[in-house]
């Protein structure tokens, strides 16, 4: 299923050493002007290369509009897109042609297909996530016209954790740190944890939290779409997530009621919460106030030390360290988890718009 | 959106107060024998009244199945069911035709919709997870056909934690526990936790952990459709639901990629993990390992004290404890998070099933 | 697939002889007033007994809403309902457990299933259509709010042709006509002729036209989604329906271009067309004119008279005439043909909302 | 909505006259070998510029696929994929930037998003119909391997139908006709109508017969996902499209059961019909006879002569002819009809896989 949202919905294709990845974004709202700049940086922003935290790969991930907008505007109809895979050292990757790293997608894929493109992980790879960023800058850029904004930034590395809420954070200062991290110092302490673990040849699991601010109250569906469920779903889709909270999260089971409620007031003719426990969600709809949530990422899985797994034979092996890869996954996955956020924001405003006739 | 799944698909109807609740299964596959005794044992543990922990309302819970079963045996055609609504003191929830309860569905419904059925929660009740019982126990049934069990069980009710993990622990003690913990001890002290909670006409939060064991290799589909992205939205479409994390979840951002990584072996002549951090998924698709996963529910958020909030005309008003409601609602989610997990593995086993032709 | 539509959605299920048939209908708009006896009156329509020309069953058809609808106005939640099964032969279909009726699909669903319900055709029967015409009354109330209207009857029975388009008869007269042909004098040639096909224990066929009233413009997705290809396959999706065409439909495949196309003019600030044989739907798109639509139904498969065929062991059978059956579906049919227009009318205009943000 | 199918889906996107049309293949079954030169071939068959009857617009129709093809087989992962827009004569279509072509989609889609790609029609081009193709020419060649073949061709052009039906035809000759009719005598008449009502500057419509041999017994689902429907919807989404029929179709309107019914026998162990009046489809299932359809096509809107229209201001205005276009689109419409086809057939074989576990 590489088909994401209801209304809008974005299909993405592509293996990591193909010609190229690309997708098709559909149900866009018609007469909404789109500015490519913006859009290419937002994908800039993903990419890898960007500091020596990350990988040193020169994909330029230059993504190429071919439909749906003329004249500077969205016309209603498909936007497809396509992105170049211009930095392919395929060789690179022929000792994995048989041999299946541990953590990987490697022997999943191979029993549940027959078949592998073992190069860069086929579509296992992370590059598959710069096609969710085309479909999130250009849904970040419709909701911005709504007044909706939505901001991640990396809020745990390792044990280094980020104690401000973000209540208490200049969120304008994430793109300052090499790590996304708005806090100057537990971003160089993130950062000198990432250098450590990498000069070992290690990686680093962390946490991203994610704000979405000038949220409409009555987004999301009773029962199964529920917002929380589409937004951990979102979430739990991108690489190397495993686990999502919202508000109060695993700390709410640790709580009591007359704790965790969230107390109802009528500020200036609007109903608001005086805490956000709820992180912005009540019974599965959006009640108005900031979407809070967390997402918890893996260290990456392929390290930069000799391995010992198994080939498809079943016969023992060692990896040798080859290649470019992030010691740590979290700085690069703000713009993901930004991008899955926009698409179902956008989308549910959609869907919220059928309620009445 | 009430409809839950892509080809074993259940829809779900009902308002706690009105005639009746109920749904209807499609895509149940053909000629499978149906045990009906032991689909309403499934209900039996959902229904409140099984202990002075839980509530005490005499709903029986008794599913009526209408259609799509023939002699013991599915038709392939839809199941319909209805489950009267036997016991409802409408006029307990008077009180509330105005207010909105805090941290409930109540203010986000009336602006979704502009009309709301308060009578004890209408459609946002957790009655309505009783349908999921139904369409999760008859997929546990198909699914045991196929050596698949699921496994749930408390194991946290506030700052009560069960240390264990599930592989330590005797299962088969789940249902020997008041709330569902199947460590006796732990569950003693979870049991008095929660009493102590009650007297003071307060609630409390938990955990449930569910164990997916015999998963084939190659559930689940590569990027938006990854199984963990799945189990995800089930489990936070519960009620109470803030959080969901897989294998080592938000532990695992605390890790180094040498701690966190599964070893593959082969074991008479399978391939295994030596651990299972990846809680059985890897790369959005199962590796045969046994699906673990958790789930954080806050506090119930009715309390049984006088709660101050605001009416729909934006005034200040007290609601005073009226009616009846459980202390804590992990216990009873139990089958509910076992439901969503069989009704979200079933489809995915079916989907696996068109990967070839 | 037991769903219909994407946002209005409707789910059914039921055999014809078990408990009940019934259903959901989801993506209710919120807030509207439903006449509950209109809703019985729309069912009373579809049901056998009207006349000598159809079925004697006495079935009550009688539906009982369980959810969604509160103090005379719809939730936004969804709508549950049952109809009884209240007058059931079931010894009168014994003769076709293992025999396959020829034209029926008692062998294709035996094929398909390996299982059979085999007591009046199980779910293949047109008694399904009844939980149709529920969705379609509730979806035409709605419309009716917005001025859309839509009236089919009966244009053929077998070779009685209405010869007048709709444009030159008084749509009114509708159910003044036992075979719902509004011509008096047509209406009582058909009439006559479905006597005699009766008397001879033998059946016909014929076809029925749909005009939609007060579309507005704009309805109806490009490429896939085209307005004609959802009601086509609506249409299509009744029992015993073989063909369907919009406007000039197969008619169109003799004429030129410089015939066919429907010149443009502004009529009271209005885009109108001088002509409609596009039937109300330009590049797949409602153009505001009347959707005009015919739908072709085969004769009923069951004869009065003794018939040879097969049963499941492939041995040569004779089937004896037994049970009550309609001569001729057509006029039955009319209002479930209505109940597929309403519902892929409002469905699409829920979607065309989403259009712009 | 630009998504066919529901396991096998194509989605599309790509206006007339932009850089590139393209799309994405989901749900391809793994590990199938595909032929590209006989993919390629396929869209030879539909491009413009094959003989004097049809359009001279030298488009390539070249199709770059990007995705999911490792070392010739599929990888279940998409298949994505580009074809160029090489010969766009954009100012050609400057006339029509503000004005509405009679019988076009100018005016429904200006309506309906406020914006429209004035060139060559932009998304309502029938140059989209070359990504189903793709679509179709995929899904052709996995058909072939299950012995499942597609065959479609002009059966009538105005009033000239040809007379025998497939089972008299020698359908190796479709493509040795330039009109796609494999009876010679009757393919020339068809080739000098079309050639007298170009040089008059008119257009004509015609029929396309599609048979589609081989189908396994059980494609389809009861009640709204009827094969018929399924394949109703497809054909119904083709450019000018405007009725479709099966087996007797409209016919049978005229018919008593006596004579439509298809006597059921058993031959060489096999369940089959002595007629095929059902066309191959009953109670919405495949029976495993040859499915057999009629589809009307209008005649192409855009003529060659002087038509007088209003523009987007209400204003009469005069379109003087200008640009390449089809005379009779019939024959280029032969390949579209048998990959929307083949695509349906491939979908529903995959869906059949989950009717048992």
């Amino acid at each position: 299923m590489n088909t994401f949202g209801t209304i809008y919905r974005l299909t993405t294709f592509g293996e990591s050493h193909g010609p190229a990845i690309g997708g098709v974004i559909d149900g866009v709202p018609a007469g909404v002007a789109i500015d490519l700049e913006q859009l290419q940086r937002a994908l800039d922003r993903r990419r890898p290369g960007q500091s020596l935290l990350t990988t040193q790969r020169c994909e330029a991930d230059c993504v190429t509009l071919l439909s749906g907008i003329f004249e500077g505007k969205t016309l209603g109809t498909p936007i497809g897109f396509t992105i170049p895979n211009s930095d392919s050292h395929s060789s690179d990757y022929e000792h994995l042609r048989d041999a299946y790293r541990p953590s990987h997608a490697d022997y999943t894929y191979t029993a549940k297909y027959g078949i592998r493109d073992h190069r860069g992980g086929g579509r296992s790879s992370a590059r598959e996530t710069a096609c969710r960023v085309v479909g999130g800058a250009i849904a970040s850029q419709i909701l911005a016209s709504k007044g909706i904004e939505i901001v991640a930034y990396t809020s745990q590395v390792g044990d280094v954790v980020l104690e401000n809420d973000h209540t208490m954070l200049d969120l304008s200062m994430v793109d300052s740190s090499a790590v996304r991290c708005p806090d100057a110092a537990t971003s160089e302490t993130m950062q000198r944890l990432i250098e450590s673990v990498k000069a070992e040849g290690d990686t680093i699991g962390g946490v991203v939290t994610c704000i979405v601010k000038g949220v409409p109250v009555g987004l999301g569906s009773p029962v199964f779409g529920k917002l929380n469920a589409r937004l951990a779903a979102a979430m739990m889709s991108i690489n190397a997530a495993k686990g999502v909270e919202f508000g109060i999260g695993f700390e709410g089971a640790k709580l009591r009621g007359s704790e965790a409620n969230d107390r109802i007031v009528c500020r200036e003719g609007r109903v608001r919460t005086l805490t956000n426990h709820s992180g912005g969600i009540q019974g599965g709809i959006s009640n108005g106030e900031e979407i809070v949530m967390r997402i918890a990422f893996k260290p990456v899985a392929t390290l930069m030390m000799p391995t010992p797994t198994i080939n498809d034979k079943g016969e023992a092996v060692t990896l040798e360290p080859r290649g470019r890869h992030d010691a740590c996954v979290v700085p690069r996955a703000v713009p993901v988890v930004e991008a899955m956020a926009a698409m179902t924001i956008l989308d549910e405003l959609l869907i919220a718009q059928t309620v009445h006739l």
